[in-house]
């Protein structure tokens, strides 16, 4: 896999740079100092100009003085990048960061968890073909407007081939980067609030009291010695998937090796320990939940159904509750879930990965639980609903049954009125044929 | 409506400057040194202190050696801060911040939303005075303690006619008030996090990182050289109301000018372009769910319905969505919805415009959607049981048609008392009546 | 009881010292600087290596060049540390961190309020013994699994036992355990906030900008003077709870002074007092809540009832509300009331002592009353269901009575059919039962 990775990147980078060349200093200053005073204010005072690594060298020179507005001048960051910084993305593409871009410029998330299986063509390529794919297959992603794509998705998802998404544009500051507040720009919120719960914990009260070094920041434990690969010491997958045994134990190694600079390998060991079975803990919690809905849905309970609902992006009219699962057009029981599973599930595990009891507890486990009950509540409710409903139908039918046929008579054509509503109630008639219908009974009545 | 608010605030500043002098000095210091250190730490070292503004130049000198616990020495600031900072006061007056001002010392949400409708004299005076407004038209004030009107609503809504709600007291210090998190104070919180937003966002963090004028902070976009106008740059209303279009596009237009200093306006543009379509597209799934509720309103499905709950305090016992609506004695359904449209919607596109895509999508629109869901799921619930009440109601009328009249055999007997029962679940008979009936079925029966 | 506290210290005091001696410093940083390089560097650089206080002083030196993985050679930290630190521990002890303490190493909650009932000789001892007792009383506690009782409970209830706790483990530098980041890694979170209350209010954000001194942080109110006893001038219980009069007021009074040194007198009292009838207003909102659900419980519509539920640690199979309520295994009127008394209850009354309106209101009194909103609006459903319940069974049984016994032609089983179906529906019939006589009924049929 890695000499795939390398490969692919040579043949990019040689692409690449044949394409651009020096370029005219002055030609873009002259405007540019007017148009975006701080792009050439930062770009002034970094390590490119000092270098003399210009507009042109990353831009492009095969632009005029007048390229005009909406130009293709945005550096695709990772391949024009690589060309200098070749050992740095080539570790970028190995780590989960990178991942993405074997599968074009989409989610994450498209790829599959083991290293065996990622292994496949048509993970990396379009059917037949040498080109990275550039299709998304993220449901979630599908679902959205153009809009929230761009804004709610790809602003973080940009990552896999673009530079910036933590080195800030034209700046050069590695104190910048190596921030654990730019890690936190994408690293936070509620669906993964790792930059938050490292935050509040004791390492990162630390962090900001006695500078960097003095405690593990985001850095230390994901990109140890600078790597760029931000996979090291991680031992399951984004969700908690599981890890071939071999490479579990070869990650953990790792991470254990950096919490023993402070803490004994006893005291790292229970701690980390502690991780892998809440992980598991919650994830059962979780799968039980998942297992009710699916219950639901196969008494045909939820609503509404699948059936009624627009089409899911990926797989039409049908319940999706695994890694595909989309937040629109749920049922009330797959709303907790979703919040159970997307928010509360991670939460509870990463907060004790990374130290943070509150998180861990109140943030993850506590909402969890909650969120069971009331899936569970919600099933019973939904199932009592029902069980009335099928009463009703059969009580309705042993009524009905026993009634006389309809006659002309005043009373009789009122029973036939009140036996048509029941029908209608019933959903045994559509609303045409039963106003038709009523209407025929009432005319009979003279009313 | 700018010369009106000029003319007024004039008035006030003549009135004002009348009624307070100079005071003497050592009077104030000689008490407050030993009873409030640290109000007169602050002060001596303050430019007041400098400039020579003591203590009486603000809060009057009527008071003597023994003015007493309670008296009125509080600085109703904007009145009196404008005698010296007209300038600012001004400014600050025609901006949102000031708005409430002309509707007295209450809600901006007070008034109506667009610049014509502003200017009609009951915004800003009572009824047939030239008097500015003393009342509150904000339901959601309305309905509090005064303790929770205090410390939960007036907190935050002096500000238009408190200089100290941003500027501390005492202080003179502008590195306290152009600081973001004096603006957070009142702008955070799960109804607008815009300080957490811009704080977590890139520009946030390079604002900590490399300081005050590396990137935006507030100042910088809300309140452009330095005015006090916080409108400023802002082209819809607080709750993205649409503006005129002139309007809207010249204040779209400053903002676009402070985005260019950094980004092209290509850029620039699909940022602002994607906060414009995503607030609308967000907005549509509020009124979706509006119009929901409003439909289960019609068929009598909320729980409790208006007319079982106390009254609105503006509205009486009606269905209120609007800007009124209120947190209190709501059914389910509008619980979900209060928070989908205070909480979720106003996140989503805020989260845009302040460049932070976890608050747009994970903090925004993902609840925006599940809480959808919710409500749509909920309202079936809701028709569901009363699809069952209504079969239930028109199948014990077949059956109770049908039935002989009562006898006093015991076998009738009985009947007659699941007969009333039923009557009485149907909600067709008192409490009182049903248990005097029933007695009597008893009676006869010998039980 | 303070004089009880003393001497129960002195014996403990008394036993450690003749365990622990003076230690080889060599045998143990010679590993120790290769092992954990971190605690050595940070030990070395401390107020304990300049007065040589080595690592056996401490840890204990019981232990050979062999000690091995796993040893006890954790300090327990109070018992330790009091040695030398005795004036401090001392005041820990009478604390609210120390409570714990009397009640062995659990959580705090398990001791009743009131400084009478206290001194009850089993709330700090085994029965009939002099011994601590060890023993949980948490039901919360013993409702999770080992691990997250580790992770996310004894992370923060050490405090009773554990120095370091607070202070960072072998680092003494005093300006970390002062800043409020610290209190904040237990003071977090949506169970009780006070760090990010406190942080976002204007006292947080003044400490931040003007430095320790300028506006309170967390020591300035809560350990005035440098205190151990961290509940200098509270005046309620950690759930509101009342005080009897004299405590309440001399507390008060305590906490007046330390307002006095900015605000005045009239001023104070007003926040002060506003918390106090914030409280109180919102505990009867959730006494509201509580007692609708145990109408709800009474009227057996609970989904799960107490009775279908696995066991409470401490109640059994009954509804528990109180101190000891748990957030598994709930209905789901439960699992919302569980967030409003735990989450926005705190919230709503420690944001106004925090002198934060967006905690007090929008955190807190707004999610507190749309709980309510959820909780009355559920009852009235479940209630709904429920009538339409005993209207079908009575319904069913004046049909059922109605109907003739069963013959065997055609008509009459199908009738029987139905009649059993509804029976078995009605819960009335088991599975197997119902079975059994269906199987019988459809032979007779020929089916």
């Amino acid at each position: 896999m890695r000499k795939y990775a390398l490969l692919l990147m040579l043949v990019i980078i040689t692409c690449a740079t044949t394409v651009y060349a020096a370029e005219n200093k002055e030609t873009c200053l002259t405007c540019h100092e007017k148009m975006t005073p701080g792009v050439v204010r930062v770009w002034s005072s970094s390590a490119h100009a000092e270098q003399g690594v210009l507009c042109g060298d990353c831009h492009g020179n095969e632009y005029g003085r007048d390229h005009g507005e909406g130009g293709k001048r945005i550096v695709v960051e990772a391949y024009i990048c690589a060309r200098c910084h070749s050992e740095a993305a080539k570790e970028h593409f190995i780590g989960k960061h990178g991942i993405g871009f074997r599968a074009g410029h989409a989610c994450t998330r498209n790829l599959r968890p083991t290293p065996e299986i990622r292994a496949g063509c048509s993970d990396c390529h379009e059917k037949g073909s040498a080109l990275p794919r550039q299709d998304a297959e993220c449901a979630r992603f599908l679902a959205q407007t153009p809009e929230m794509q761009r804004q709610g998705c790809l602003s973080c998802h940009k990552i896999e081939v673009r530079c910036d998404a933590c080195h800030t544009s034209h700046d050069t500051d590695l104190a910048i980067v190596r921030d654990p507040a730019v890690c936190g720009t994408c690293h936070m919120g509620p669906d993964h609030p790792q930059y938050e719960m490292w935050k509040t914990s004791r390492h990162g009260v630390l962090f900001d009291l006695k500078g960097r070094g003095y405690s593990p920041d985001c850095m230390t434990c994901h990109m140890p010695e600078g790597t760029h690969n931000v996979s090291t010491g991680i031992s399951m997958g984004l969700f908690g998937q599981k890890y071939p045994d071999e490479v579990r134990a070869a990650e953990r190694e790792k991470m254990m090796e950096i919490c023993n600079r402070c803490h004994s390998k006893s005291f790292a060991t229970v701690n980390l320990d502690d991780g892998d079975a809440i992980q598991k803990q919650s994830r059962a919690l979780v799968d039980e939940a998942a297992s009710i809905i699916r219950g639901l849905e196969e008494e045909g309970l939820l609503m509404p159904s699948p059936a009624e609902r627009p089409e899911h992006p990926l797989v039409g009219q049908k319940l999706e509750l695994g890694p595909q699962m989309i937040y629109e057009d749920l049922s009330g029981v797959e709303a907790i879930f979703f919040r159970m599973k997307k928010y509360y599930y991670i939460i509870t595990y990463k907060g004790v990965f990374h130290q943070n009891p509150d998180y861990a507890h109140w943030y993850g486990n506590a909402p969890l639980k909650l969120a069971l009950s009331e899936i569970r509540s919600e099933a019973m409710k939904l199932r009592e609903i029902k069980r009335l409903k099928d009463r009703l139908d059969n009580l309705s039918e042993i009524r009905l049954q026993g009634l006389s046929p309809s006659g002309n008579n005043e009373e009789s054509l009122k029973m036939d009125i009140r036996i048509l509503l029941e029908e209608h109630l019933k959903g045994d008639m559509s609303e045409d044929e039963y106003e038709m219908r009523r209407k025929e009974l009432l005319d009979k009545l003279g009313l």
